[in-house]
């Protein structure tokens, strides 16, 4: 240890987060960027190891899209939405369950800490209904969650780091693939966490999208849903699932920059933070 | 309901396996024909309702062959072992962890019984090593069980039907695809369950193989040990897996058709069973 | 076991009542014929080993007045009630307590399923007060149910299956005989149950006592108070205690025939039932 | 209070008897004598207070002669053993269970406790065997204890005072008549208790039973053995009790004088006693 | 034990006290004579044993005085109230904490029973403030109680006497002095002890404070709260602890005569008692 | 935080030290020089929030001289033992437990970690026995430690950091001055902990105590104890204490510089350490 003194100013945090619940949306860079994964799961087991509960979440993306395209399915985006059949939602599940969850996993029990992965169909986690696009258009076995049922967590998250893939059922047992976003806000809430955190491959919101100067750093739920008409792309649904965790009962959500080394801790453990925090009230 | 009558042969077997863990590996038929998975679960949520604790493990098969081809690679067996370099354990935990398992709990959960899927990597559950063909051949990321850590299996097995994949990784995060046989008889050891029970498209072990009349209804694990030499294909690891089971602890182990409705339920809730039945001394 | 299959139609009631509480009241020929009792003792352990926690309640009957006799008093009743000093009242609770109660404990003890029989003082479980005949008359030590103290209860029902004697005393410790309809209604109401079911011998509650074609099969708790001023004889209070336990949070109320084998499952256990049940609404 | 002062003396008994087991054998004129019987449940309804963990047990004795003669029933002796057929079980079951075990629940819950009457029958508490008179000859259901389960005892003997008729039956579900002076040496084993008291109408245990100046006021359990084959009477069974209860592990067994008021406070509560005081070494 | 029935006579007390938590302060000749001091501690282990949780409280007097006069410090009261600077409060905490508070203990442990010496930092149980003179003066390092945290007495007051010297502190880990009725008063309230008892050296409250003839037997809470302001001296801030203990709920408070052997015991196991007891109502 | 990053070097020792109870005892400057004890203060409460349970054990000094003189008393040491009558353990138990163990208690209380201060006699935690010096002179109320019972510790050594006065009495009540090493030693070994560290005034153990380059780094149990005899002044007693937690199953027994900011967590945090490290084996 270079300089242990540095260890005593992350006491403060340490003792406010004690034993609270901490969920964690991964995506971009950090999950495609195998020295960044490692990195983030390094990060996440020290919060287990401080004392906090932390959940990750996570979606899938490119390797969904290269997988579908190996078997030979079309891929196509309605509105950011990827049309899902049942033979996409296969991919999807496989993709996302059976090898991004698994390396997650496998990196925290790399780091000493047992994790258990899950979808939205283990415990009955997610129950999830059919979305349609905004625009109406039937893009197929795309969901949203109606509820969530946190008992499974409530049996693990002590002992374990549990990792959700988001995708679910619903009553008819039919899957389908849910907003990892979403997905977390949704989390966040049902567990009244006390943290939600959003990995992005921005540094935070812009209000400009164009312009890194114009990074909020705080704003309240409130202010952010009066402006979500105006902000499309990626960052919409981060924003929505943010209110809706606020909503719920979470304490603060934040969206911070996966491209950084340490983002996470270095937005828990500092004042200033380093991208933008969502409060209830200002 | 016919005959509640009927109800009431169950009650001495339904007393005598109450609060007790039954390992059922599912292969065969009676995971790839829809109606008897199907039917299958049914079996599995009323051992659940009537008071035991099963736990489901499976393997894969003809799914992972057909993906495998349809993605372009080399599909090989050695000794019945499927050559399995990294894309093909990638693409073995992508049908076991993300389709097949989710599909058996997806069938659980139908019928009322929320079931939490797992494979050796969720809470550490198999430590594997690698495993070599008969011959010494190097055939891959083929691994056996060195160890089989039950805790998250006591945290869930009470509330859920843990539905176990067949796969899991060594020390450094490698991983291998496991013979679900053996996975299923480490599992039975290691949580000391009263039964093993195994699915198989034979109505049992036959002295003969081509012979249906040489079905073996009651032997010991002695004596199983003492002809195994002479057993080849699929029965063998089936046969392996039985005798260690029994050798860990386990009252007794069963070999049964798949392809026969209710199968499970007909061999441990009648007294002369439909298969072979493996037991610790005659 | 002749038909498997069979068992499993009694799956989605199994499910329904796990767990749940089912107050059963004994009486008639299930009581005071030997097979008919074995019978109900073998279906009431079917009932615990399948997730439910039957409870038991009892009263006595012929044999109490077969007693009197033998020991020389003379045997009254007023309006269906036996008038009872204090020679009676011991009488009464010899028979009930140290004859029939352990006479049910001993049949459910030999299909395998330990019990404990209990009457009102224990645990002081029932706090009674004297009650007059309908026209004001002192009939002596017969008594209705103040109070009931579950608590004795909450102890053993999980492990055991609690079979209580009608009888129970007063503040001075002065004991009386209770009718047993009035007892299971007034427990089934104190525990929650899910249900009360009240065997007798006629297969339910006919509108015209004189027209078997008249059976009512299902009707609401309100519509029952309205019709028992026309109601007499032994239905009376059983209709009373069914209004009661409904009144009290009970789900259903049944009344079944008790010379027909297996009343009770076929009764829970098949949608038409075989007699007449009282819900709390239509 | 005349003197609080007294109070302080008993303090070394509550510290050393404090969450410790006492089984009393009440029998003799603690049960016949009303005013003693009252005295005796105010007794232990104090141990419980203080601490302690009292189980009561009971047999019958005048009271079943006398209703047997009023049913017309013969009344026969053998060595001291009731010859009892199938009508009179019935009879001494329903007056132990039914009248006399219920009188003692009574008291206890008029001086402020609950109690709970338990017949070797609930909970599966005693397995009995059949018993031949010392000479061999057949005396009908006068059985002997071959084992105890205590599980009952462990669910109810923190919260309640656990009354115990001495009555049980064997695996067939046949009812048998035991001497309460073995019942409650074995309950003692079982126990573990730190005390078993047996009350009599002697002063203690006389080495010369006609000269009241021989009381043997401590003696081991050993030589107590060795004396037994000259000891006749009532005197013996206690004396077998006692030896056998203190090879079970209890501390200390005392035979004291059931017809002094508060015997049992005097003896537990006073250095030199008031009885006989049986000990596993000298 | 001269006369076990009176040990019965306590019987209806301990039954009403059981499990309920009794606040006791001492003070006076009960802690200045050390043979009072041992009958005391005597009497506080036998209602620990008889299954009360009492709680002691004590202040310090003479002998602080007499330590700050050997270490030539100035000895100053106004307003009965000690004049505290940083040094004086030093020899407070020491006497207190250090040695009156550990005499207690080993009072209570001499007599079997381990206790646990706690001041108002342990645990964090009192949070102080400064208090000024009723005249406004500032006398240095007196507080006033703001609250009470039970928590470290729910971890030890099963198993343990807790017994509780009256300092502690601001937020600031400034220490303070605090009155030793008012603390008593205020861990009574926060524990919703079932009595307070306050021990003094005169045989109750006196409405004329010269006559003995003038105390005061019983009386509510209010009409103490009325006449508060004619009282004077060390009865007015007991007679102010006890209104505060009722208010919060507290069911009686008494004030007893310290220098009288078993005054507690009296109090409590007597319906006359022997001092004042303030009621919520008459 | 300047460096988020080196939190994470913390991570394996945080993980190792997990749930592991950690004695530590303060002395010299550490206690003494107010910035220290803060800083000591600060890191042991760090130490509770990630994870560990620290267990603080302290002795008295050079403020127990300056009260003692100030008290007129007469200050003597034989063999480095301070001899001790009856006054000067009055002394030694107010400075101890009523100063500087609340001085600690509110230091950890003022970095946010309720801590609970107790000595031998809370919760009868030390039995203690006379200790004559080295040559066998009456040297008065000099005790050594015979027995530890941890049960007080086991209440509170989760919810609150133990702080612990090495001062304790025999059976007959008499308070004994211990010293502080062995009361540290002594409870590392009761409560088998992981570690036990010793703070005193020189960097290590040297092999030449004039030769600051003869400090040992890391050195067995065993080897210790060959060397003893060579040991002199208050090394020697520490190096006892080592060898007796060692023996006792502590993992490993530390001698750090108290002087030195943030000792502990150098010592603890980092695989070279900075003071002598005595170990089971080589």
């Amino acid at each position: 240890m270079r300089d242990v003194g540095t260890l005593l100013e992350a006491l403060p945090y340490i003792r406010e987060f004690h034993g609270k619940t901490v969920v964690i949306k991964i995506g971009g860079a950090a999950m495609t960027d195998a020295g960044l994964t490692d990195d983030f799961a390094r990060d996440i087991v020290l919060l287990k190891y401080v004392g906090m509960n932390p959940i990750v979440v996570h979606g899938g993306g490119p390797e969904i899209t290269s997988y579908m395209e190996r078997l030979g399915m079309e891929v196509k985006f309605v509105n950011g939405l990827r049309v899902t059949d049942q033979a996409a939602i296969d991919v999807v599940k496989m993709v996302l369950v059976g090898k991004q969850n698994k390396d997650i996993v496998l990196s925290l029990k790399g780091h000493g800490q047992p994790a258990v992965g899950l979808c939205g169909d283990d415990g009955s986690l997610f129950q999830v209904r059919k979305r349609l696009a905004p625009d109406g258009e039937d893009i197929g076995f795309v969901g949203e969650i109606e509820r969530v049922y946190v008992d499974v967590l409530n049996h693990i998250a002590e002992d374990y780091i549990p990792v959700i893939a988001s995708v679910g059922s619903d009553e008819n047992g039919q899957s389908y693939n849910v907003n990892a976003d979403e997905a977390a806000g949704a989390v966040a809430a049902a567990m009244r966490a006390y943290k939600a955190v959003f990995l992005t491959d921005v540094e935070g919101w812009r209000a400009d999208p164009d312009d890194p100067a114009t990074k909020i750093s705080q704003i309240t739920a409130l202010e952010t849903s009066r402006r979500l008409a105006t902000v499309s792309g990626g960052m919409r649904p981060k924003l929505e699932a943010c209110v809706k965790a606020i909503q719920g009962g979470v304490h603060a959500a934040h969206i911070v920059d996966g491209r950084q080394q340490h983002s996470v801790l270095l937005e828990l453990f500092t004042d200033e933070g380093i991208g933008t925090k969502i409060t209830p009230s200002s």
